[in-house]
């Protein structure tokens, strides 16, 4: 990407309109990429990274194929942009994202890394605005323009938030190291310089840009680390080390059925910034730290909804639970019809939850609107369940062959080949080959490359249970609740709950 | 009521606005009902039933206090009336019921029993509609007469769907006594005779009007029970049998403490129609059996997410019990609030499933909107389990107090109440009295009176929880969903998954 | 009981052996009882008091029936004692006592009140044991002479542990009132009078003999309410005050249907001391503050895996369950049979972990066997969340009709009788009042009178659910597992794990 | 092994007695196995094989460190045998069995494979010596000299049972093709030759000798499918295929730390048999169809109970939980304690009713004990359940860490390892890499390898979860259970609950 990259020299450039287009846009690029202890040359060129840059390319796939479902109007470019990079004008903006979500997991079954940029440009739509009535700073101004640069260049952003912490006990200013959390190291009249890392960065190698951003509530002491700002991923001083993940060396066998889903996967990274700089331009806030804690709460308030796209995932491991059944002849069963309809009760649970915060949505001061909090709350806590209870499901119906079924390479050998072919077959008229094929896409997200994002990810993203059970406790309007009940109970104290 | 309930006779008469002007048009009608073994003088003032009429009065004072909320514009009349009689116009019209379903919960506690009507107001709209387009009938035009008449007075309608069924492995016309259904007995110029008993009928002696409908799928030789029809609920040969609930009698104790909630309660009964006669005009069906599948599954998808109103319910049992936590002086114990967290996250669960589905409606040719099936089934079927789990929860906040504690009587006894208050006494500024209220509410809810409500008749209402699982097992689209997993995992018969 | 109660007098008196017996054994006490703000004359012929009655008369018949599993050979004695009444001397009695414990929950659907007792008896005979021990007093063998006293007079004796409690933050001597906690109020050269209350008293009223002990860990402040000694039920001084049960007012009706158990019942009341007195030779703890907290471990330690008895109860609610599917024609529908399954499997995992518990058991210093600790924990801890589903699941199976069922009046009235056996029968063979009597039955163990023991005593009966967590959380041995996982990690912190 | 493996041959050598004779015992046997499309050189040496070997030879170790636990004495040889070749003479051996199992669990986190060995033994002692009774056969004294001879040389056994089934819907002599079930292809005056193939062979290369077994209920046209014979790993005409195991491969990279547990895995491979042969003298049943489902019955009776040691493996997964929540300094967080709580009564759970399952045995014909069946059932039954929810809970306490962190070959890269230390530190005084230790070993037992024995193998091991099901519903004794309930609600039919 290079210079490129940059607004000034890009501005010229047409936008990314197809994932072909998307993956050459990654080429080239000099980014400094470590995985399984050795510098990559060309990340998209890389087995074990390509997955995850294809999983990217689908979301500018489905804007050109479904392009109301996947793409809106921009009032700020007067163009047709991808949906990723809309601020959401009304309540149904917000329910569409959620549709878009469920149709992108369906076609990856995977975590396809666009929703953290989407929700943070959400979230910094209102929190510039209103640190700019609080201090008369000119933030939402700057803001605006960087949004209208990525939506007119199609580029994806990365939304940079969770710091490695350290001693959780401790604030920032307080760890033994003050890089434990990313902060400005240096001001000059030309901008920022920050330093720190970012752990667990979602698809941050697969983006054009990152939007750096503090992780928790700040005090006064805080102020340096109360940093928020955009750079282009290529910038100077970032080194990216990628994580690993469950099986992720089959991408580098040959074959593709071991992989399970060859085609797709997630990202994960840390992300190291040794004094990198970043123009005043792109600085949305800077020393702000009461507006920290603002910013957390409405990002994570879009982004806990954003995992209605588990749903979508959910569906494609439902149909491969069923697809097993069926492979194995035992579809009519009636426990195996009911595991199904349990499955799908529990998906419909996550998508439910998801659409109603954002259609229950508010419109804030800056004019983007806002998620239902609390409803978003009980969306995220059920995806860190429910894709366990229907990954269990899903193993349940796809038998212990699911563990002990042997290699790609151990059925196409001349000589055992034959055996396995033999001794595996299921249902007459269904190849042993298509029987492993969905054996081992029921282990690529139950187990494998993909239960990462299915599941761990579903735990741990956008914050974990306990996370959002402090969120429900603030939001659940005790108070109003006890008044209810007093009055039910003719107890003085709850006259008043009709007037509430 | 007598001869007003008719309309002809009752179209010069205003409607009934506030819930003190629905009690006094209760009276005098010439009712038959059956109460533990004796024949009811005027329902209206006997103390086992006050309650439920009380809370179906709560529906007329929440139009009268909160009208964006609970009434709406009718198309029909040009006035505004109570949303329980507004045939939806909009998937927003079917959002605001639930919101107004779960107000209504909140405020009595129990069933309001008004539900059943209105969906079947909604569900009749397009089906009427549809049989004339098929048969060339009039029914859509007299079932608009007759709406636009119960809306100009403020009627209270009850749905008479359930039969009593029999044998349930045979269909109606294979009964060994044929009145297992409700039937047409007899057909005349002037209109039909029904024969039969519904069971299970909510709020009917709280009704001004019934609608009685079929219950189930019919076939060529079940013509007979293919009959849609409202009549007054004072019609000349119906009886009703009210069902006896937990802790009924303590209604008929003096004091209200022992009660838990002594102002409101659902009602029950079986109805026994012995060849009623109903003229032509109010005739909305007869004998278009391929229709009478369409009525149940259209009516089932509205009732079904109409479970709300539990969520409101809900809402004051979790009230109910961060009560007694506080009065127990243990409100800020961690495994408290970590309970009264997950009760709410539960509740939650109920109304975002319901609201989804509302808010995902669609359009019929008739004009009216209706709910997401799949959703709608989804939330019903977590109604089967969340009062549940939380009314478990509540009962172990309340302590073993809610099952032991002495009656009213003994609190109020001149010798002994001295040591009731001095024993039972909890933190210091919260009287015994109080304490023991709020423990019987929970009583009231979880075993007692309302708990009939809020826990089996959220298992069986609008279906068993089975039926939900059929309904969502037809919904899911498992081919879809095999044609995504398929596609991820390689196999040729999941090629076109992108294009559904 | 009177005088015949005293050791001393009785003695001479033959042992109760038969139901019968038992019954006539409990007329003509001078007891103060107080019931719906009423003094009852003869408990034994109150029709609300009489069910609970019952249910303690079976444990004498299932002794005399099969004395192999209800009666043991008293070392003491050298007789056949009741099982209630004998000391663990192995590990196989306490497993005995856990299949008596399922039989009679089996034979009578409540709590029979026997286990408290027995639990108390054998936690006093090691506590008894270790206070002489550690402070050369002579409480084992008074303790022993009064045990020999009960088994050969074959009494039922009532442990009286839960105080009121008052403001539960405080420590029994800073409460407000003294009395909230039972105390030595005074002490002379025969003995000691106690003062306070005992609430939640399982079987009191049904005992004649009750023991009174302390409820939580005491401190050096509260010496005077270090007090275990033994009192015969019909001592000077002692008030009984009935606890309100669910649909208690049913046993006063006519009939037996509406009941649904109108045999047994449990029983629940709260008793007052009011400075009573309990002679020197009764008293077997006397401000020995440190053995507090130790009688209530082991109490409570034989007494949580004593709730094995649900498991038994649950079988004849399961049974009731199947019934009516079978009765309603739909026993072979396969989500039927599930269910039953799923309640079999949850009920015998309480049975498993109670004895498992038993059988885990180990000697203490005064021979008494005592059961695992943990596993007891364990046992209890699925008890107050199995039977409320095993319920909600009964509840599934029953139907709507078990909370819109006529009353039994209305069956026999003459004029509408006949419709409710029209209408509500069920399967060809099976009668309409069978049918109720069975839905009555699941009504009586899930809301009504009998749901009070199965359901909300589950909950707090030895403990709230918060307390066996705490108890498991002590017991878990978290620093071997630690051990183990570091091993396994290869961390040299867990070098030693193999060594444990 | 080699000839040494056959009885005859080697009664002159002596027993194996530790872990290292046993791994000697295992070379230069002429195996034929695949593993990856590719024959394997020497089992022992290769490094993904060898773990699982370990875990094997701590069974040995074991028995050498803790005779008490983990040997016997045996009633055939007259000296201390590994308890995993002892014949139960008494519940407390099966109790002890349990025991062993946890402490293995324990020790290796995974699944040391010769519990299928040792319930075959157990189940064809009463099975061999019922078809004796029946036919007048000769099995039984062949059995018992050749568990003898395996007693003698300390040699671990597999049970092979499950078949590779084909079409599910048709018995064995139905398939398309006879081998899907293996059978005798050929008799002889010297023994038989069996054909086809078995899957998923827990530990089958690490094992001396195998026992093959019917998988299902046979038929009278199955005779030839109603083997049971013995014969040594190495027999001619035996090709094993290795199954793949998630993250199979980190055993092939250099450093043992992303392998979570280098030391120990499980083993799953399918065993084809062409037409190998086995003399007389190690045939158990031949044709005696009436038999397969009795022995299928008793083994999976012992064996579902087995699967108490994944009480085991789970002490060392909460162990692992409780570790990086002390690492992370959260340690002290009550919803930390109070999952790891959960985790600990889930676990217990499984071992309780294991435990009881053994105790609760009764005595053979034969004089072997066999556990009771239902309650073996309720314990396999949690175990397709409880891990997935401790996995999950670990997974918890784990954070996102254990899906993103670097591989081990970053953490030492020259270059960057310095930022990984300095980035990914935890609490003071744990280095980075104990932290990533313990994550990637939760990894290894909720994703990774082990996750195969932990998760998937509980699954499906000794039956499917709906196998349970159907047993359950066979044991439950539904009939007794209606009687109980009818007798207490005062219906006729159950008037004889009491005599059952």
């Amino acid at each position: 990407m290079g210079k490129s990259a940059t607004p000034g020299a890009g501005e010229e450039l047409p936008a990314i309109r197809t994932g072909a287009e998307y993956i050459e846009s990654l080429r080239g690029r000099k980014l400094r990429v470590f995985l399984l202890g050795e510098e990559v040359e060309e990340p998209v060129d890389h087995p074990i990274i390509r997955p995850s840059i294809n999983a990217v390319a689908a979301t500018y796939d489905l804007a050109a194929n479904d392009p109301e479902l996947a793409s809106a109007m921009s009032p700020y470019t007067g163009e047709r942009i991808n949906r990723f990079l809309h601020v959401a004008e009304s309540a149904e903006d917000l329910v569409m994202q959620n549709k878009m979500q469920r149709r992108l997991g369906q076609l990856t079954g995977t975590c396809f890394q666009r929703c953290v940029g989407m929700d943070a440009l959400n979230a910094l739509h209102s929190v510039t605005f209103d640190i700019d009535a609080a201090n008369d700073t000119g933030y939402h101004a700057r803001f605006k323009n960087f949004v209208a640069h990525m939506q007119r260049r199609g580029f994806v952003i990365g939304g940079a938030m969770t710091d490695v912490k350290g001693d959780r006990s401790k604030a920032p200013h307080e760890q033994d190291d003050p890089d434990l959390y990313v902060h400005v190291s240096k001001r000059d009249d030309e901008g920022v310089y920050i330093r720190g890392a970012k752990a667990h960065q979602t698809g941050c190698i697969n983006s054009h840009w990152l939007i750096v951003m503090p992780t928790l509530r700040l005090g006064e002491n805080d102020r340096d680390y109360a940093i928020v700002a955009a750079l282009p991923v290529d910038a100077e001083g970032i080194t990216y080390i990628y994580g690993r993940q469950s099986c992720d060396t089959r991408a580098l066998e040959d074959g593709d059925i071991d992989a399970g889903n060859a085609q797709f996967s997630g990202q994960e990274a840390m992300v190291v910034f040794d004094d990198v700089f970043i123009p005043w331009e792109h600085v949305f806030m800077d020393g702000e730290v009461e507006f920290a804690a603002p910013l957390v709460e409405r990002f994570t308030c879009y982004h806990r909804r954003s995992y209605v796209c588990k749903s979508g995932v959910g569906d494609a491991l439902i149909g491969a639970a069923a697809t097993i059944a069926e492979y194995n002849g035992v579809e009519r069963a009636s426990h195996i019809k009911d595991k199904l309809v349990e499955m799908a009760h529990l998906n419909e649970t996550i998508y439910s939850t998801g659409i109603s915060s954002s259609h229950e949505a508010e419109q804030m001061k800056s004019g983007v609107y806002i998620c239902n909090d609390l409803l978003a709350n009980v969306c995220k806590h059920h995806v860190t369940k429910i894709p366990y209870e229907i990954g269990r499901l899903a193993q349940d119906l796809a038998g212990g062959i699911m563990v002990t079924a042997p290699s790609q390479k151990d059925l196409e050998h001349p000589e055992i080949g034959e055996l396995v072919r033999k001794y595996l077959k299921g249902k007459t008229d269904v190849s042993t080959e298509d029987r492993l094929r969905i054996v081992r896409l029921i282990e690529n997200m139950t187990l494998g490359r993909n239960a990462v994002g299915y599941l761990t990810e579903s735990m741990h993203g956008a914050g974990s249970p306990q996370a959002q059970r402090i969120q429900i406790a603030r939001q659940m309007q005790l108070e109003k609740k006890k008044s209810l009940a007093k009055k039910l109970a003719g107890i003085d104290g709850g006259k008043n709950a009709e007037h509430d």
